[in-house]
């Protein structure tokens, strides 16, 4: 399990912040992002802020519960975060960001529980997957203002044998995680490569040319 | 009602323009920024200047008629804006931004007088809107070049209670607001991000994997 | 006539392919800008550099026949830029890009002779514009390595009285001018944001929920 | 035959990395990048870094047969690079790039084993073509975790007088090559610039409107 201490956190999460609203994934206050810290407790965004924007003072700490240790606010959605924590101890970080296109695709079929993803290379780039020529699902389930539901639903599809390490939230957007910040920030970047290089292949497919 | 000093909001502005200029939303001359100043009057972008290149001077001072008050000319499209400001006593900034994607929409339909945004977590962006689970309508009206005429279409659907602090002029662009221009900023991106995000839901609809 | 020095020019003509560039209009050595100088010649990048990455050296001087004054090699597209001088005496800046967008529709209807932009208020950016109540025709006209070929098809429609100061050749790019490079980087900038978003107009038409 | 020193190639190597990610071409850690060395070996990325955060110490020494020089463990795709090198004793450079259009354009058809780019002015940026006027074919070939299959596959049609100095490997990404490092960045920009427009085009098409 990879943690780091506070400070560390503080910087890695400003950045981090930095580069995902520079990509189009943190518009308006939406997002949060977090890391394991070396006392056992997390660091995670606080609510409302511009996740493009962030001061150090803006990340904030909260026990295995997703409470408040230093008097700050944190968002309903720390109970996602904390989940993830909860089911997967070797998770050091938990990205959530919101692409035009990852939200789209999660609302394009309002009854897929899933979108699949097969036969690319940027598998790989999910721990554990060692080719392309497979199939994963990235789970798709139903938002809710209710964490609990969410997690509910989530939870026993995040620990099947072949699960990746990200889901969507339909019409909000996607989570993932991993060991460490570098590797959730593949794993974002990577999910949301695989939907954007989806949406240019039906592009493609619409024509006629080939 | 949030006001700001003039220098204040000279800086503000021309930090706004450079911002949605860097979106792709300030294209060519387009758009017009403005602010409710502490005098009461208004700090607005003077006429024909490219937004992401404002200087402090391209930012001048009108009365709440829009009259000039420091000799520049402002806009014609000032008149919007004050609109906006004597609707909304609690509006502090207003922003007119233009998106491909958001005139794209607004010419799509060229009957329609709105825009359904439903079932997505992006509307808690907007003030007063605590769940994803409603639906909203960012409205539509005809463009004009009789800034009367769009004004006259627009207040009354400006005042109905479900109304978003945002507009589509068709074949034109998006005007959005809020109590500061940090809300009216979180406005207009997630208004251009609910956009995006159901254009590439059409996207995905259209191929067939799912 | 808007003039400049050689200086100035090599400056401008510099900055303009960065901005270029960072639009993704400038790809690999594609595209090449002028300005006229207060001499009667004109400077003009010179063949093969990438324009993003010019150096004032990249920036040559040529008669008004095109014919190179200092030793450089021009593109033979020069001759496009000369036509343009030589047509409207009061173009002070040419500017040639290349979007993908831009491309694509020049090439989308193989017998098109044009792409009408119709009801935009971004067509008031163009000089003489006082209204989006209006129908404009973006040329376009077939390639040709023969630029007299294309100077020929072309000359005609340019001196027609409602004439856009902008051309798309098919499979090439886009040419636009102005009296100086201000408004010519206007031009370029509202022609390809228009293109823009007559492509997003017909992803939402392909849609159904409005 | 293009060479150039360690340090030198170690620098350019770092920069084109940046300039890739900076475009999306390089998401988390996809992506290899090669230069030919004075000394008769390569210069080549390590495996599993991030492509736009390379420091000089990610790029290794490796020999014709792409073994290790220096310890650092290189890319199974490095077979692919010394193919090129070895089938091309011109070849200075080579790129492999991952754009969300070039492998969504792969997997589009998937019977597909190339797809036709002509009449397109763009085209004259590969080396020895003069004229928009002719067609070319970009070669797909099937993916492989094993790139003896992949180079089998490729190699002879990349000895076809007419090939281009690029192919796609289907689901996975784009390789590209030239004499030297800014050669290379030609052929890889304007290829995904031709992808681009041919996806923009197939837009355009779906509308009815010209």
């Amino acid at each position: 399990m990879a943690t780091v201490s506070l400070p560390e956190a503080r910087r890695t999460i400003v950045a981090v912040g930095r580069w995902l609203d520079s990509k189009g994934w943190a518009p308006a206050t939406a997002g949060n992002y977090s890391m394991r810290l070396d006392d056992g407790s997390v660091a995670i965004t606080v609510s409302g802020r511009h996740k493009g924007r962030l001061g150090e003072e803006d990340v904030m700490r909260v026990d295995m519960t997703g409470a408040s240790l230093d008097g700050k606010k944190p968002s309903a959605e720390t109970a996602l975060h904390m989940a993830i924590y909860r089911d997967f101890p070797e998770a050091g970080a938990v990205l959530h960001s919101h692409s035009p296109q990852a939200v789209g695709l999660s609302r394009a079929f309002p009854e897929a529980i899933g979108w699949t993803l097969a036969q690319h290379e940027m598998l790989k780039v999910y721990p554990g997957i060692a080719t392309h020529d497979l199939s994963r699902t990235l789970p798709i389930v139903d938002n809710s203002q209710d964490m609990a539901v969410i997690d509910a639903a989530m939870a026993p599809r995040l620990l099947d044998a072949d699960a990746l390490p990200a889901y969507l939230i339909r019409g909000h957007g996607l989570y993932g995680w991993g060991a460490d910040m570098a590797e959730a920030e593949r794993v974002i970047e990577a999910t949301e490569w695989l939907i954007a290089a989806e949406l240019a292949e039906i592009g493609f497919r619409n024509g006629s040319k080939a």
